[in-house]
C-alpha cells in the first residue's frame, strides 16, 4: 500500500508536485506516539545517525585524551557546508590525531554549500577530502582509531575495529539488527545500514533523553548534543536547515537531515525521538516532515511555533523574488 | 488513486527511494499509443515547451528580419547552464534587436551548470540576467515584440501582446484550454499554464511530425528542430541530459525538461509525443522514464539503444568512485 501524500508544492492555485512518506515519534521506552505510512520499513538513515556514529568517539575516551574541543566534536556529528572555518577546524581536528588529509578516506567533493563552494573558486582552489561534507565524521573515526590502538587506515570498511564500535553504538541506540543484507555504502564510502524509521525514532528518543542508557554512554549523548546546540552552524552551515532550525530552538531540538529524505530528531524536553522518510528522497519534504512534527510535539511557546512556520511552510519565490507557491504538510501532517 | 512507482533507486541490495508518475505517448492524431497512471492531470509543464513558446519568434517574421542564426533559434528554446558561450550569444541576440540585458524581466541566478557557476566566480564576477538558464527564451520574447512593432516592456505578463502570441501557440498545440484558473507564475516571471500531459505529448507530436498544421506553423516546428539538432549544448549544456540525449540520437530525438519533474519529447520518424511527470518533481526520475520511453518507441538500431542504458538506468557512484546503486524504470516502464 502506498505511503500517505505528505508533503505538497503549490503554484498559483494548483498542487504541482507532491511527496509521500512515512514517520513515527516515539518515546525512550519504545511506545509509539505518531506512526504514519509504513513506519517499519527500513530505511537507510546516511548522515542522519551521525551523532550516533560519533559515539565511540567519546566513549573510547579519544575525544578527552586528544583534548577535543565542542566544536570538534559537533564537527564528527556534522554534514558541514565546507567553507573556510569547517575546513580549517578538520584539519585542526586531525592534527591533534597526528594525521593530515592524507588519511582522510572520504573522497573530495566541492563543498556542499552554495556560497561555499563558490568562494572556494573564486579563490582558485579545488576541493580536497577536507571539503567532503564528512570529513569532520571521518576525523573522528581517525581520532578513534588512535585511542583504541588500531591503525586507521582502511577505517571505512564494515571490519574495521572503528566501524565495528559504530555499528554496535548505532545497534545498541535504535535496538535494530544490522546485519549484513540490511548495508549499502554510504556517499563517503563508510557502511549505512537501513534500520525501520520506528527504531531510528526510538534511537533517537534515547539520544534525547538518555533514558535506558549505561551512565557512560548517557554521558556521551548528553556530551554530544551539548556540543551540537553550542556550534549549530558546525554541523551543517549558514542558511542550511539544520543549522537554521537548531539556531532558533536551541537545546531543545537535537535534529540531523540525511541524504535521500531522511531527518532523524530528539526533543530532549518532552522525550520524544522523530524519524521521517520521503519516498522519493527528496529533502525539502523531509524537511516540512519533521518541521511540522517539531511544531506539533515540541511543546514550544507561541513566538518559537510562530517562527517554526517558514519551516513547515515555506515560501516559494521566483528569481525576481515574487512568491509564486509554497511547501505545505498534508495528509496525516496537516 | 496514486500513480504507480516508475523509478527506483536501489543502493546496497535496497529499494532506498522510489518515485511515482504519470505519462503519456500519443500520435499526431491524438491516439494514445500508451498511458500510465493519470495522464489526464494537467501540469505545469514549466521550461519544457520552450519550443512551442519560440513560435511567434519564427512565425512574427521576427528571426528572419533580424537574421537570427540556428544558434540563436536554439538559444530562444534553452534552459542554458549560464557558459560563456551562452552569455555571449543571448548577448549578441539582443543586440540585433537594439536591446541589452537590462530589458530582460527574467531575473539573475547563478548559471545552471555547476562548472559554469564555478567559472563565473573564479572570474570574479556575480550573475546578471544573462545568466538566466532563460535567458535565451527572454530574448526571443524581446525579438518578437520588436517584429510585431509593441514595447516590449512588461513581456512577461499574461495580458502582453507577446505573451498572448505565445500562449495562443501552445494552446494551439496542444489542443489544451489555457484559461486563467490554469496559470502560475514561472521561475522567470512568465506565465506557465496547466496541460494534460496526454495533450502536451500530442502537441509534441504535431512538433515532431509537422502533422495537421498549417504551412507556415509546419515550417516553424521544422525549423526550430533544425536548430536545436545542430546545437545540442546551446539548448541546455556540457553534461547535461537534454544536450546528452540529443548529442547522442541528433534528429531524432527532440526533448526538452522542465522543472519539477517534468519532460515532453518529439520522436519525428515514428510520429510520436511523449510527455511526463514525476508526482514529487524529482528531475532525475523524469529523465529516466523518458529515457526509458524513447528507448521503447523510437525505432532505434542497437548500437543506439544500448548507448541509451546509461540514460535509461545510470548508476550511481560516491565520491571515491565507487558505484553504490543505480536509477532503474519499475512498474509500467520495466
Amino acid at each position: 500500500m502506498a505511503n500517505p501524500s505528505v508533503v505538497e508544492a503549490t503554484r498559483g492555485g494548483r498542487i504541482e508536485s507532491a511527496h509521500r512518506g512515512a514517520g513515527a515519534v516515539v518515546d525512550a521506552d519504545g511506545r509509539t506516539v505518531l506512526a504514519f505510512g509504513d513506519a517499519e520499513q527500513a530505511v537507510y538513515p546516511r548522515s542522519a545517525v551521525k551523532a550516533m556514529q560519533a559515539l565511540p568517539l567519546i566513549e573510547s575516551g579519544a575525544a578527552d585524551r586528544l583534548g577535543l574541543s565542542d566544536n570538534e566534536i559537533a564537527l564528527a556529528c556534522a554534514s558541514h557546508s565546507g567553507g573556510e572555518d569547517h575546513v580549517a577546524a578538520v584539519r585542526a581536528m586531525l592534527a591533534k590525531s597526528g594525521h593530515d588529509e592524507g588519511a582522510l578516506e572520504c573522497g573530495a567533493h566541492w563543498p556542499l554549500g552554495e556560497e561555499e563552494a563558490r568562494a572556494l573558486a573564486r579563490s582558485g582552489k579545488t576541493p580536497t577530502a577536507l571539503h567532503n561534507n564528512c570529513s569532520g565524521k571521518h576525523a573522528g573515526f581517525i581520532c578513534c582509531a588512535c585511542a583504541i590502538g588500531v591503525d586507521p587506515k582502511g577505517y571505512v570498511a564494515p571490519d574495521h575495529a572503528v566501524q565495528r564500535e559504530v555499528t554496535a553504538a548505532i545497534a545498541a541506540m535504535t535496538g535494530a539488527s544490522l546485519s549484513e543484507e540490511m548495508r549499502g555504502v554510504d556517499g563517503c564510502s563508510i557502511p549505512t545500514y537501513a534500520v525501520p524509521l520506528l527504531a531510528l525514532a526510538r534511537g533517537f528518543a534515547r539520544l534525547g533523553a538518555g533514558q535506558g542508557l549505561a551512565r557512560e554512554r548517557a554521558r556521551a549523548v548528553a556530551r554530544i548534543r551539548a556540543a551540537v546546540a553550542a556550534h549549530p552552524s558546525t554541523v551543517a552551515g549558514r542558511g542550511r536547515f539544520d543549522t537554521e532550525v537548531m539556531s532558533l530552538t536551541g537545546a531543545r531540538v537535537f535534529l540531523k537531515s540525511g541524504a535521500e529524505g531522511v531527518v532523524c530528531a530528539a526533543l530532549p524536553e518532552v522525550g520524544l525521538g522523530l524519524a521521517v522518510k520521503a519516498d522519493d528522497g527528496a529533502g525539502r519534504a523531509a524537511q516540512v516532515m519533521i518541521a511540522a512534527l517539531i511544531r506539533r510535539f515540541g511543546g514550544f511557546d507561541e513566538e518559537t511555533e510562530a517562527s517554526l512556520a517558514r519551516f513547515v511552510s515555506p515560501r516559494l519565490f521566483n528569481w525576481n523574488g515574487l512568491e509564486v507557491g509554497r511547501l505545505r504538510p498534508a495528509g496525516p501532517l496537516a
